[in-house]
Order: structure tokens, then C-alpha cells, then sequence
């Protein structure tokens, strides 16, 4: 900490938007350079810049101070509200202590549901499913048969828990039979799951997502599929049945990915990648098409298409021409 | 107008299933060749084609003047349903006059629903939200604490308005740790929005739909996104947290944008086009993989791999033969 | 068969975890080798390898034999559940027998529900709609107006049926005016819809899935699409407008449709495909950008973008050098 001691703050703001009493942290090297600009009581840095004359607060990762500083100053206990006199709730289920379970929840049968849970309304929970303790799960959530859910989960609006993953073969007639389902869903700890994700249950055995995954909105998780602890998933992104993601990887959006391919621990694929293999632990994937004028990408996928026949004339050009075989380097 | 002045019409058709008594429109060039096909009563042309013994209306928008048309013939009055016996609403909530208001409607404390509203079944809406004169929400709609949302607004079925924008930053321990999300939504004026959205708060400050923004299913408005007035974006397209896009542009379907970028007014996004940076004002942008023959495509993705070291054989060639550097012009 | 006939089994099981009193099937060839590495009583081959001395049964296809035993081992008889007295039912509509309607339904008026039809908790189901005979809905539903459900459908939690298809046309001031959508949506019997879907109404006339289509998760249909028999098509995948797609078809994950276009017959469209133009039955068709190391595709891409000018050099150094112009054959 450099600066006054006694600097006291109210609130975390970013940092253009940052005033008297707040605290913000410099997200870029540019808000380093502009330093003099926020008006904050206190910013977050790496590092000191050299003669700033400001409150700081060094932190190895300022973001990540900055995070805490907001559950700190922002962060608001939870009063339960007790449970709806409308809820409807089949025989043998359970319910814990200190619940908020609003109107318009209806749960199951054999359902266990944990202490200081909220239940938002339209939630639907199934038979023999289980909720942790801490658990959040927002409006018109559907949680199927047989799910199991950890403690400190939250679960976003319209996402669906445990419907039947896509499995059909045809008949002798060419007529889809299907593939009964007959596996279910598991959610660790501390995983949060975001809005209209569609996490379907496992063919035999669970598809699981380990403790801590945080999964953004609009996500399908096909059957059996099994993402490692503290992986994060951003929107839209697509794993195909019998997906195998390690820890910590960083799955950015719009990505899918193979059937029963492996994604190695700590993997990064960056988005709108489409993975066919397996990928190393560690490793930075990347495939895809970033937007360039329209004409002008139309003119070069003109001859993409034509590859192979570019690749062959060069081959002949190279036979008739001889010579030194040395690369000339790369002279793009 | 050309043709029969006393002409009716009842209804608006397409111009292939139009019959007597229908108004219909020359969608494309090629109905205006087959002008004799259609038994429309009447048909709405940019230009009069020579000699067409119809009764035509000639309007700068065909399609614009179709659109009325089939408003002015087709669209209901709405007749307020009134206010069901069963809603939940909490304290310090106020509801405008004539509203529809649905069964199993669930609203949260301190909000404000305006007048002529319509809440079908389903739908939940959280404490201190604003919901304006004329809006329509379809069934199972879910509307966190704190948004915003204009007048004569559209929401589809299971779309979610307000859910946590996907922040997260990884501790020590690589376990990762929420940002909390301070921020709201706010969609202004006329704006419609499709099935199955998901237009998350604002990390700190607003995510906005600008007046007129029209959204199809499936999209993804990531925190502090805001899309200018007027904008179309097609189904299944994803909008990274803190994207400017401007007033009247056109997103095509399954698109996405980085963080962060402006998409400049009036610009279009083809299809399946990955936005990385940032795109000027009117700027037609690309960049997709349009489907060809399996296994060519195969032979020419081999290809496209390898285009550096492609790259590299033609430099060297070029350095051994020499000669007039002229582009000898586009010969493919 | 082959082995001993009065083995007996109580369980479908994959091979990997099967065991005493388990049928299971040779999934891939790599099973065949493993043969002796299963403990299940029974397995289902095409045929039978040299040697094995295991119960076998020989099927034409494994894996619907597989699904079929799966059927029979654990398929569970319906037990209607009744109809919830809280259930709210407009004027004009009627229930069929042997109905399962679960709390916090809602029905509009004039619709008709079938024999044994199971309504989840939350389905919200419009006016003048038909639900047939053993259909099952799950969760969270919503069916617009209007819609046509055929027998023995199942449509999954979230999805949305019946919702405006996007259509908008710029007034003289750049506002969008809507075309009032004025169709329908028509799923025939046998149908399967994943969760989170959306199958929009038709413009004019309906939007169509026939007898027997199977919809994985997050699939956008658009408005006037039909979709023929026995086609399945994988998440994410999104039909623009008045799409044909034929009968038969295997459409993969995260793919995208122009509007207008017709899918032939048969036709299988690979993951992540862009389907611009119209494709022929039985036909493959692919477009992807596969994953690779992150910055080996940095520098692909970056040649990418230059096509056209790498093919201007190479015509030229062709030009310059002359000689053969036979192919040198694939040399890559």
C-alpha cells in the first residue's frame, strides 16, 4: 500500500467511472499511463508506476483484488424468506433450514432439498434430485429426474438440468429409435452455471461438471460429457456427447467440440474454434474465420477452395525451376 | 396505382398462394417475370413492368408498403384480459389500467408495470423493474431485479433479461472468483427480442437495447454490450461483454464479436462471420466457411494448414525465375 | 446367436461396465478386440470374430439392436399421474383420458389435448392448439397459439414453439416495421425436441417438422422451414427462413442455413457447416475450421487473407517459366 492509510472507501467502481471514496484497479497498461485521469480514492496495480501520487494498492493480480473488493463493499447477506405457502412438493421429499423457496416451485418426489436455499419462481425440480446447501437456482430453471447438485451452486433462468441426451439410431425403415436415457446429472460445488444452458444427463453413468466450473449462457453439455474443476466456458459454446475437458481450461464462445474427444488440463481454445481432437494439456487452440471485407473474403475463399490445385502448380513451377532448395525465409 | 381503382382486397398473401381478393407483394425479380401467375387482386411493384394487365401499387418499398398491408388487413386489437386472481405481486409493486395479466405471473417488490401490458403465464419479474406502456411479454419470460424496459417492447418465451454477466478471475489457488454484477438492463422503446435470449446485467452501469432493436432466438448480449437503435441481429449470434454496436446495422445469424470492439453505424456482418476488431461505419464485413464437398474440403483445409511454408516455396521460386516483376492480373 | 441359449440378462449396459446378468454391444471395432475384457453375459456384433468364447448375438446393426434391448430391459410403463386441480383451462378447450397434468399448467382456449398426454410443471400451452395422444412435454414449455402437436412427440424443457419468426423491413426512417407473422407450427407424430429450442410459427402457412424429426438442444428454426422425415439434427444448429431441409438427413452441431435453400434428401452436413447454397441428396458436404496450435494458425491465416495475390504470383513465375504443363501429380 502506497499513500494515505487512512484513505477510506465506499464503493468499487471501474476505473473511468471512479469517484471520491472509491476503489478501482488499472486494467490495462493504458489506465497506468492515465493514471492522473480517475478520480478514485485508491486504484489497484501490479506495480507502482514511477511518481504516481495516488493511493495504491499493490496486488499480484489486481483484477482479482478488485473482485474482492466489490464482494466486500457490494456484497449483501442473505435474508431467507421462508417458503411459499403454494409450494408443491411430492411425498418423501426433504426440505432444509433457513430456505427462500418463492412461489411457483413445485418439486418432486424423494427430492432432498439443502439449508439456505433459494428457489426462484417457476423452478421445477424433479423426482429423487438433490440441492446443496447455498444453492441459488433462478426463475423457470428445469431440473430433471435424478439430479444432483452441490452446495454454493448457482444455476441462471431457462436453464434446463438433465434432459435426455441425442441419441437415435435408425431402424431398417430409416426411423430414428431412440437411445433411452437412463443416466442423470451431476454439478459439483461451487459451479454456476449461466442462463438457457441445456445440460443433458448422461446415457449410462452422469455427465458431471467438477467443482467450481462456471459455464456463461446459451451452453449445450452433451451426455456424458465431463468438464474439470475450475474450467471456465464462455457463451454458446457447444461439447458433444462424451466430451472429456480437463481443469482449469479457458473454453472461450462459440467453440465446439467432437464426440468422446479428450481437452487436456489447462487447455486454452480461443473462439469459435471447432475442436476435432484431442488437445494436449496446456496447449492454445485456435481456428477461425475473422471477419475481413466482405469482398475481399469472397475473393480469397475463391481460392481456397481451389488449394490443392494452387499447391500442385507450385510443385511443377518448383520442379522446372531447380535450384537451391535452401528456404529463402519467411519474406511475407 | 395502376388498374382498377375500386379493386378490394381482404388479405395480405405471399405472392405463390395469393388469390382473389388478396394483396400481394414481387418479392424478387424473378415474380415480376411470372406476374401472370399469381391471382392476386392486387400486387405491390417497385416499378410497373410493361404491359402487365393487373391491378398493381407501386411503392419505393414493396416490401415496406407489403408489411403495412398486412398489418392494416391482419392485426387484432388487443382487448385487456384483465389481472388474474392468482398473481403475486409484492410490496410496493403498481400496476397500470387495462392490463393482461395472466395466470401464474409472478413480480417482485417496488416495481412498476405500466399500462395495456401484457403478462402471459410464466413470466417472473424481480424487485424494481420498470416494464412500460404496451409491452408484451410472452410465457415463461424471466426478468431478474432492476431492468429497465420501455414501451410497446416485445419479449419472446424464455428469454432471460438480467442474468450475471460472465465475469470470473482466477485466485491463487486457480479457483476462479466471481465479479460481482452491480449493473442492469435497460431495453428502450419498441424493441423486440426473440425466444430463448439471453441479455445479461451490466458488471457495473447498463446493458442497453437501443430504441428499435430487434433481436431473433437464441442471441447472447454479454455485460455492458449495447446495441444501437434500430439494429437487426439474426438467431444464435453472441456478443462478447462491453461490444458498441451502432444504429442500423445488420448482424446476420451465428455471428460473434471479441470484447470490447465498436461496430460502427449502419455497418453488416454477413453470417457465421467472427468479428475481431473493430469495423467502420458501413463497412460490409465476412469471413466464413461455406459448405463445399466433404472430402474436398478436406484436401483444401490440408492445404490451407500448410500456407506459410507455401508461401515461403513461391517466394523462393520467384527468387530463381526472376524476370518482370508485373502482375500478370487476376488469371484465375 | 451364439453361445449358451438359456443365458439370461436384466440390464443394457455400455461395453466397458457391463457385467454378470448385462447385454451390451461391440460399439466400434476396438470392442471386437477387447472381447475378452467384458464381463457381460451377452454381446451384440455384426459378427462373430474367430474365436470367442462368449454368449453372442448377431445383429444386421448392433447398436439399434442395442437400443431396442435398452427399450426392453428398462423402458417403464406410463402410469398416468392425473390432472392437477390447480390446472387453469380456457373456454372451448378439452382434455382427452389418462392424462398426467402436473401443477402450474396453463391451457388457452379452444385447444385440445389428447389421451395420455403428460404436461410438466410450467408448460404453458396457447389458444386453438392440438396436443396428440401419449405427446410429453416437459417443464417450462411454451406453445404459442395455434401450434399442431402430433402423437407420441416429446419436447424437452425451455423450448419454445410458435414464436414470431424475424421478420422486420426499414421504414423511410430506418425504423424496422414487422411483418406480422400470421402462420403456425406444424411437428407431426413421433417427433423428438431437445431443450431450448426454438421452432418459430410460418410468416404465412406453417412452419413444419415431419413425422419423425429429432431436434437436439439450442436448435433455431426459422419461420416456413420444414424439416422431412427421420432428419436429426445436432445442437446449435440454426435454419434460417423458409429452409428445406429433405427426409432423412444428418445435419450436425453449430450448423447455419441461408434462407430459401433446399437440403436434398439423405444429404449429411458436417459439424460447424455453412450451408449457402442449395445441396444435392445423398451428398456430404463440409466447412470447418479445425483446430490447431494458436499460432500456426495466426500464420495460416494470415496467407489466407493474401490468396488472391499468391495466385497472381504463381500464374505469373507459371508464365515465366513455361515448359510442361502436365500435373506433377499430388506431390503434398
Amino acid at each position: 500500500m502506497i499513500g494515505d492509510p487512512d484513505a477510506e472507501v465506499d464503493r468499487a467502481r471501474p476505473f473511468d467511472s471512479a469517484g471520491d471514496r472509491d476503489v478501482t484497479f488499472a486494467a490495462t497498461p493504458d489506465c497506468l499511463e492515465r493514471m492522473a485521469e480517475t478520480a478514485a480514492t485508491a486504484v489497484i496495480v501490479r506495480q507502482a508506476p514511477p511518481g504516481a501520487a495516488r493511493n495504491l494498492l499493490v496486488a499480484a493480480s489486481p483484477k482479482l483484488a478488485f473482485a474482492r473488493a466489490v464482494a466486500l463493499l457490494h456484497g449483501q447477506a442473505r435474508t431467507p424468506g421462508g417458503v411459499s405457502a403454494d409450494l408443491v412438493v411430492g411425498n418423501g421429499s426433504t426440505l432444509g433450514d433457513e430456505l427462500s423457496i418463492f412461489p411457483r416451485v413445485t418439486i418432486g418426489r424423494d427430492s432432498k432439498i439443502g439449508d439456505r436455499v433459494t428457489l426462484h419462481p417457476g423452478v421445477s425440480i424433479g423426482d429423487r434430485c438433490t440441492i446443496g446447501d447455498d444453492t441459488v437456482v433462478h426463475p423457470n430453471v428445469s431440473i430433471y429426474d435424478g439430479s444432483v447438485i452441490g452446495s454454493r451452486v448457482v444455476i441462471h433462468s431457462g436453464t434446463v438440468i438433465g434432459a435426455d441426451g441425442f441419441s437415435f439410431v435408425p431402424d431398417e425403415q430409416g426411423r430414428q429409435v431412440k437411445l433411452l436415457q437412463l443416466g442423470w446429472v451431476v454439478i459439483e460445488d461451487d459451479c454456476e452455471v449461466g442462463a438457457n444452458c441445456a445440460v443433458d444427463r448422461g446415457g449410462f453413468g452422469p455427465t458431471v461438471l467438477r467443482r467450481g466450473v462456471k459455464l456463461d449462457n446459451l451452453i449445450q453439455v452433451g451426455h456424458n460429457t465431463e468438464i474439470g474443476e475450475d474450467t471456465v466456458v464462455a457463451a454458446l459454446t457447444g461439447f458433444s456427447g462424451g466430451t472429456q475437458v480437463g481443469r482449469r481450461c479457458v473454453i472461450a464462445g462459440q467453440v465446439g467440440t467432437n464426440q468422446h474427444i479428450i481437452v487436456g488440463d489447462s487447455a486454452v481454445i480461443t473462439a469459435r474454434t471447432g475442436v476435432t481432437k484431442s488437445v494436449k494439456p496446456g496447449a492454445i487452440m485456435g481456428g477461425m474465420m475473422p471477419a475481413q471485407d466482405y469482398n475481399e473474403w469472397r475473393r480469397a475463399h475463391a481460392i481456397y477452395k481451389r488449394l490443392p490445385e494452387i499447391s500442385r502448380r507450385l510443385s511443377r513451377v518448383e520442379k522446372l525451376v531447380g535450384g537451391d532448395k535452401r528456404d529463402p525465409g519467411d519474406s511475407q
